[in-house]
């Protein structure tokens, strides 16, 4: 891999570089590990104005488990042609040192993360480098990694495969009486046995009211016959993050109006699945799913958004909503999960990640395969 | 709680807002939590000038599980004394709406959290109110919450006693061979179990070579016979987080080195704790284990601290460091966590989770209470 991050940061120091004494500083940590192929906690990347360099600073916290915000992959090495600084006082800010040695190398200005950067550190980094002009580097790395190329797609897909495994072991199993929160611990313990690095994202089962509540996390509530059971989970394989949804109802069969809801956020879903062609606007997505539900009169619980890029952040761009700004690409890999929540009564969601596709080649494919009929478990 | 949360930023207010037509904005989640009672996703606090409000922002990705740094505790209702006000539109920065209800309300200065807000969500709060002066809040927030109430010790102490049922249970079952993974998500299974909300960080369990080793991530290395096995866990009970971790030996009886290194470990850990004395500077708490280690040739592999403040964050101030400053305090909790490794052999970590108090009451009260003999399991 370490071709490939080389590659990116190439591809990003070209973009930005053009005035030739500019450098670039590379906080947020999973655009650090896009560009360096690890982002070991507090660390920072330089690009130019000389040579890339990865700044560690070890924190204050470096003897407590890292924090999950900032990940490496103990599997990948850093890249043989990326320096790596780890900076000698505990607690200094790589920030800080990283303009200190831009400045030191010649570069007139440096381009910092600004959605990233507190104002406490970029005032620091400021004062550190009184010549270095700050400048705002924006989302260049996040819109970089919007399309994906085909080794991160297969950690994607292998990530699906994961998902899909734990949760049709889960299914296999008694349902009835176990806690929400049990399900979910189980969940996650079944996707690092099936080889994930962790959860993508903390593991949701809701169930009878609960489920289709969005951001619902567990509690202690038993699954009763007679509920749906919602489970939303993902796997993290790699740093690649997918994410799955289903709904089930416990029981011998579903109600009338538990097969009506089901059969509409299907439909819903099945919409913004469709709509994932290439050159698509983000928010016509959006449209196909919220549309449906909006005639049978469940527009108003929706969120702004039906779905969302996916990557090594869980939730990154493009976003399908009412607001998203940008056309779909070939290789941009998204979650649909269009839902509807009943208060009192419960609600369905179905969440799939797909990877956008040329028509020709048969459309968008779906990675997350586990079946979308509605089962009576 | 209620009036305990509006006591809380009462107290802030009368600190900061000494102008008058002064407000303050809180961004950091687990300072919003300490004053409102709860963080939702993207919520900011505004104290001031006129009343409190506490805005959240639906997030786009608001249908998604909330992230782990946002936390909400679903039993505790949000103060009624409390506005809370959900921004209409869900891109919304809640930063910038309070910026200009703060403006509206007639204030002069806004006070924030120059260390959690980036750059650009602070530029847009200022350009959303022009008339409005930006200041730095500084770690006020953080300095109040040093010193607990005993309603935050209860909950650290329930939040030790489930850390040590979920280890004492693990050292009832076998362990030879089953990888450092499984027995790291079994504890975190257990912990649920007991009643923690979840792990209070992501649990080490670090065996062979692998003891020891600051920040280790659990592998799927087994347990094998004769080695050093660290375990390192916390619970996150209401929010309230603490840390144990104990070392054991796997076998019969323990190795002369593995009994010398223990010794030692041990020895350094009893000092920091014999410190932990109200008035004792930070960094001589360091010291007292620091001095141990080091006499003994293991100076070198030491982080810059050997415990921590523990509370809302399992890594808040005091830094028990080096470079700590400022003096302990009555009804101070810290985390005392001294530990050595020795490359290719392993080591011995141990970890526990105590509270300042004065000499007259009986000194330091320890709240993880699981064994620190050297167990051979």
């Amino acid at each position: 891999m370490s071709e490939v991050h080389a590659a990116r940061r190439s591809r990003l120091s070209d973009r930005c570089a053009a005035a030739g004494r500019a450098a670039v500083l590379v906080s947020r940590p999973a655009n650090v590990r896009y560009l360096a192929g690890a982002a070991p906690d507090g660390s920072v990347l330089l690009l130019g104005p000389a040579e890339d360099v990865l700044l560690c600073s070890r924190d204050p916290s470096g003897d407590l488990p890292p924090r999950p915000a900032a990940e490496t992959a103990p599997s990948e090495r850093l890249t043989e042609d990326l320096r790596v600084l780890v900076l000698p006082s505990p607690g200094e800010d790589s920030a800080v040192a990283a303009a200190g040695l831009a400045a030191a190398a010649g570069a007139e200005t440096l381009a910092v993360e600004e959605h990233h950067l507190t104002v406490a550190r970029h005032r620091a980094a400021a004062s550190a480098a009184p010549g270095l002009r700050l400048a705002d580097l924006g989302t260049a790395v996040e819109q970089q990694r919007l399309i994906k190329d085909e080794e991160e797609i297969a950690r994607l897909r292998i990530a699906s495969e994961i998902a899909d495994q734990a949760l049709g072991e889960l299914l296999e199993s008694i349902l009835v009486g176990r806690t929400e929160r049990h399900l979910a611990l189980e969940l996650e313990r079944r996707l690092v046995d099936h080889g994930a690095d962790g959860p993508a994202f903390a593991t949701s089962v809701a169930t009878g009211p609960n489920a289709g509540a969005a951001g619902h996390l567990p509690t202690d509530r038993r699954v009763e016959e007679g509920d749906f059971l919602n489970v939303r989970l993902g796997a993290n394989y790699r740093g690649y993050r997918c994410e799955l949804g289903r709904t089930f109802v416990i029981g011998t069969s579903p109600a009338g109006w538990q097969i009506e809801l089901y059969e509409l956020v299907f439909a819903a879903q099945r919409a913004a699945r469709e709509a994932l062609v290439p050159g698509t606007a983000y928010r016509e997505v959006d449209r196909a799913a919220r549309q449906i539900l909006d005639a049978a009169g469940y527009g108003e619980g929706l969120g702004s958004s039906t779905g969302h890029g996916v990557g090594l952040e869980i939730d990154e761009d493009p976003q399908l909503s009412t607001e998203g700004m940008g056309k779909l690409d070939v290789c941009v890999p998204v979650a649909v999960e269009p839902g509807v929540h009943i208060p009192g009564r419960g609600g369905v969601r179905i969440d799939d990640t797909l990877v956008v596709r040329p028509e020709a080649d048969g459309g968008p494919e779906l990675l997350t395969i586990t079946t979308k009929e509605l089962l009576a478990l």
